[in-house]
């Protein structure tokens, strides 16, 4: 799988190449925070890279929940410039940025880097998602921020051992519920839906939940197109009365749910079609 | 701070040099495990190393719980070998060994290294614990393996958030507390307490946490000398009622607790030198 690593204060760097010590916070402790998003490369290999700013905003408020260094938006975009230049793989990929607490014993300072790797587009067709508690209730985030809920954590084995949890039952993707039985988000993902016309997502803060820039597009989509966007709790019984449900991400777009743990969840080509549309895919 | 850093299948690299690439999935993820144990070397500089099959085992169970590659146990002892000859600085140091799921583009296998660092020895003072909801009931693991429970991860954000934010309050270490109001462990050790002459701990299995080595230790030494040991749920107001409590790892040793969320936990320097020599310390 082609792939391009750059080091901020170094530029690009060979793939292979190791890029951090064995005292680096990010790999000890998976103290640090990433935000990825996605690159299109036409057939000529220009390649351009989405809502970066946006991202980049979103990296620098996931660095203030963790109380990292301040990350230094210029100088990445910077970069990631550099960065995308060098690509040229027709197609799609994503550019990932990580930014680490760095060393634990050695100079104090941030270590971050990007890379860009080759990426299967989404297709949109209809994934079959296994529901699986996330052990905290839909509140457990209020006044706790050492729970770092709402930052893009690198500690993120749950979320890859929930994905490997929802291939064991034979689903394309998971969806994590409160102890107290409410949707909450994808893994890697943002749950949106539409009901009476209305197009909802799970609400941050309490929750824990990551803020979606996808999500944050599709909201700012309504509301220049006259539809009501709300976020709201929703129980998996719910979801299942839906006009449509979609797990939404920067890299790959909206995905409409087909099935929730094997039962038939509403699929609606028209939303899924204006949601892609307003997503940017 | 003096350092030494070994890589499987390469053996000893310098400190400074990177050892990981940018798609180690330890990195990005936080998709990995660690074990670390202390280190004593003696004024001729020879060092020897405490429990090391108890922390590989335990190491072995991590990565079963994290379905990642099995540990190459005899492998791993053979680098700390020559990583233990190699270390030759007085006092106390700790050899912690990380082991990740390798690359997530590249070549399958584990990224295996350990490093071994100088450490301030514990010293038995009684400290200042603050207490802090994990947002977890105490029940939140059973039957939810993809949430990892038990397993020493990487993914130690929430940990190391926990310790900023006791120093924060003025405390010298944190103590996790389940949404339930049970005691749980602290970010990097285990709770024991003494009540009626019975030494206890947590349980591990629905709480999450952590099987300790420490405590097998204590267990162990309980078990021929005619002590009582258990484990049970104990609440914060019931923990200022016992003879003594104590936060326990294999790094530091056991230290008394003298306040909990600024208020008094009897100390009890019997029991301390009682646990510390069951421990080893």
């Amino acid at each position: 799988m082609p792939q391009l690593v750059a080091v901020l204060g170094r530029g690009l760097v060979p793939t292979e190449q190791a890029v951090v010590t064995a005292d680096d916070f990010g790999l000890t402790r998976g103290d640090g925070i990433f935000d990825a998003t996605r690159v299109v490369t036409d057939a000529a290999g220009v390649s351009i890279v989405e809502n970066l700013d946006r991202h980049l905003a979103r990296l620098t408020i996931s660095a203030a929940a963790v109380e990292l260094p301040v990350p230094d938006v210029a100088a990445i975009s910077a970069l990631a410039d550099e960065a995308l230049a060098a690509w040229t793989t027709p197609g799609e990929a994503v550019l990932k940025i990580v930014h680490t607490r760095g060393l634990e014993h050695g100079t104090p300072g941030a270590t971050t880097l990007l890379t860009i790797t080759d990426m299967t587009p989404g297709d949109r067709a209809p994934i079959a998602v296994a529901t699986m508690c996330r052990g905290y209730a839909s509140d457990a985030f209020a006044d706790a921020p050492w729970l770092l809920g709402g930052a893009k954590l690198l500690s993120y084995a749950v979320h890859t051992s929930a994905r490997r949890e929802a291939a064991r039952r034979g689903a394309d993707d998971a969806l994590f519920v409160s102890s107290d039985g409410y949707a909450l988000e994808g893994p890697t993902s943002s749950l949106v839906w539409v009901r009476d016309g209305v197009v909802h997502t799970t609400p941050t803060g309490a929750t824990g939940i990551l803020a979606s820039v996808t999500v944050d597009l599709i909201d700012e989509w309504a509301s220049t197109h006259d539809v009501r966007f709300e976020r709201a709790l929703i129980t998996i019984p719910e979801l299942y009365e839906v006009t449509g449900a979609w797990l939404a991400s920067s890299g790959r777009g909206v995905s409409p749910i087909a099935t929730l743990d094997d039962k038939a969840v509403p699929v609606s080509a028209e939303w899924t079609e204006k949601l892609a549309a307003a997503a940017g895919f």
